[in-house]
């Protein structure tokens, strides 16, 4: 095994799930990691406390004159339940099929780790980088980034820089460069359905009172026209039309036509919102999803119980110029409007983050493009995407710099599900990718 | 403690989930104990085999001319959970404010136990019992009572009886003789909706595909109309008007007012089909409720998935002359017409039981009413249930014989629920009320 892939390894053996507190110890230790590996190759390293999980920060010497990049990424990751879905166990790396398969190989570790194995092999080839160089590594971005916003604000002169870039996005197919110009945004919000003051015995006392579970189900079908249209008054208020050169580019975009999208989901058929193909619903038109539901009786076999309440984890994507405060409002106010007799409603936003689009043509975003087609055959390929890394928005309004973002995600990575899995070709791309994207940025 | 609730307290103390296989060998242990205590008073007692749970089967000697009668109980309890929800733990009976508390307290262990020992009370003061009896007691209650009716039918000729005593239904006020001639029947289901092959990142594929718990809480909503009213066409076909003399005679019943409904309850406000009361509601109109729905991320904080799946558990609650089979056809028919697009349904029948009534003023419920009379004060109270024992109807059809529904669970007793309770003046009046009734039935 190369010391890159063991590097990986070792990084991946953390269980570093950011959302639940057990593991606060995990990513404590994989920060540490990060600090020795990031202090062995020569930065000037440290580790940042917040209220949460800590923030890595690594710097060359910076020169005046010279660009200044700014590269962040997240080691932080997403639960791997259910664990009973995986083929090998998500923090015992292991390769088959030429793929490194756990929990963060490509969200987000896989990908950062490739910029801080590009910059070690510039430094070994030629002693200093052509740009200056900061790099920041959070673990909270799977929770919504808490800290990252008050640390960007306190540290603004520090990390004051030319331009970001971000590989914790998708390649739209194998070997194909591909620049993220947009990210959709997001916002979360968790409600709770309380009927009775517990469960009651459904036949005793079904009829009388008021069921929280189809109470809450009433409230989530609320929420959508038949055709798959959001029904909250006044969502799509401010969602920005898509431009028709996104249209026609993105219908060349390999890897993400309709039977792409039904082959990778494995669902029965497609459902969205009519009008648009399935890369422009994703990327380019806003959604509610039921993350979680629950509510009653849990187990094998029956139990005729009327459940004293329900849950249901809410995440509305969001495209420009939607805001996540505006929308949480209106969802707010829809549900209050269409909470069924006889329960309790009780709304809990979570967390949220703006959208975001930029312009892939700007002087930054060239450069970005021919680094690409220096790593990867053809042109690059220009896109949005479906999710959201509210940070960028943050840079954007607290730093002042756009963000470029230079994907190797693959859509069968199974990011958040199980079996997540890296291809080492991307892994080594990623590496490649770095050394040209430093020295096309420098000019 | 009296050797009576030193017997109760060795019951209870049996965990007999009969619906969780891990609780097998518990099934057994309690049928065992019941053997044993059986044997010891007296009665020739068999342990029956069945491809579920055992029934016990115990009798006296049989006197031709006398009149034969049979009591049923069940030994097996509902799961306890939440088990977090209760204030000492369920399979250690405890004593506190006069009461009993433990997972089948009520339910069905502390009202069958009763019977046990009236029946030893009488042996011990007259040697004989005023009747031929038969004790039945079975381990299938809560899922059904599967393995019962085969067992009725195999055993037909021995089990002939001329009427059948129950000691499982509600008493509707404290030291308030009940009768119930009427029982609610069931119908249970349970649906699975998939999508995608695996739970999908709501950010890369929400928008493009449906999402399966939306499409559930979708079909649950589908079952209601906003006054609460069942949508499935021709739900209501057959259900037997309510009688005049029933309203009227339950106007007066004491405890089961809507403001009773709404203090043990515990609900913010009644809710149900409009134009009856509760008691009306729940004794004699039918219903759909979820027992459970579960879909997604269960834990702790967000996890922005799209699940692959979801489930929901219904109860249906009949009443006559509503036919189980024909409800769950009509409920298939309606979940497959109502089904939202880009999901998969899948329908699974439960368990279910016909919905009983019979004439509290025949010969065999008067001699009850009597018994009811010389053991607590005033007039009897003649009720139906909400709660569904379909063994009833299959005592009417395969034996050819009525049951009497001498109940003595208060409405507060908590049963399915945690904290499930039993009165000790319950307990005691019970084991008075089966000697008396055998006397009464003896006429």
């Amino acid at each position: 095994m190369t010391s890159e892939l063991q590097d990986l390894f070792a990084f991946l053996s953390f269980p570093s799930v950011s959302t639940d507190s057990k593991h606060k110890a995990d990513l404590l230790g994989c920060a540490a990691w990060l600090v020795e590996k990031l202090s062995r190759i020569g930065l000037d390293t440290d580790l940042h406390e917040t209220p949460g999980h800590p923030i890595v920060i690594a710097r060359n010497a910076h020169v005046p004159g010279k660009k200044t990049v700014l590269i962040y990424g997240h080691y932080d990751v997403q639960p791997p339940d259910p664990l009973n879905l995986w083929d090998s166990p998500p923090f015992t790396p292991v390769i088959r099929d030429g793929k490194i398969w756990a929990r963060g190989a490509t969200d987000n570790k896989g990908q950062m780790l490739a910029h801080i194995l590009g910059i070690e092999k510039t430094l070994r080839e030629k002693a200093e980088l052509p740009v200056n160089i900061i790099l920041m590594f959070e673990g909270e971005e799977e929770i919504g980034s808490p800290c990252l916003a008050p640390f960007l604000m306190a540290n603004r002169n520090d990390l004051k820089c030319d331009i970001i870039a971000i590989s914790d996005t998708g390649m739209v197919a194998p070997n194909t460069g591909t620049l993220g110009y947009g990210l959709r945004g997001i916002a979360c919000a968790e409600i709770k359905i309380s009927g009775p003051a517990r469960d009651l015995h459904s036949g005793l006392f079904g009829g009388a009172v008021a069921n929280p579970a189809t109470a809450a189900a009433q409230l989530v079908a609320s929420l959508h026209h038949p055709d798959g249209t959001v029904a909250i008054k006044g969502f799509y208020d401010e969602v920005r039309p898509l431009e028709k050169w996104e249209h026609d580019m993105w219908a060349q975009v390999p890897g993400v036509t309709d039977q792409d999208f039904l082959d990778v989901t494995g669902s029965p058929s497609l459902f969205g919102e009519p009008g648009y193909t399935s890369a422009e619903r994703t990327w380019a038109r806003p959604t509610v999803e039921v993350n979680g539901i629950g509510g009653g009786y849990q187990g094998e076999g029956s139990k005729t119980v009327l459940p004293a309440e329900a849950f249901v984890k809410f995440s509305l994507r969001l495209v420009p110029d939607q805001d996540p405060g505006v929308i949480l409002q209106k969802l707010t106010k829809h549900l209050e409007a269409h909470c069924p007799a006889g329960v309790r409603l009780e709304i809990m936003p979570g967390h949220s983050g703006k959208p975001y689009v930029s312009d892939p043509h700007s002087h930054f975003g060239k450069a970005a493009q021919r680094a690409l087609g220096r790593t990867f055959p053809g042109e690059p390929m220009l896109i949005r995407e479906g999710g959201s890394i509210p940070i960028v928005q943050a840079f954007r309004e607290i730093l002042g710099v756009d963000s470029l973002l230079l994907g190797l995600a693959l859509a069968d990575a199974q990011i958040h599900s199980p079996n997540e899995n890296f291809p080492i070709a991307n892994f080594e791309a990623g590496i490649r990718l770095n050394q040209a994207l430093l020295e096309e940025l420098a000019h």
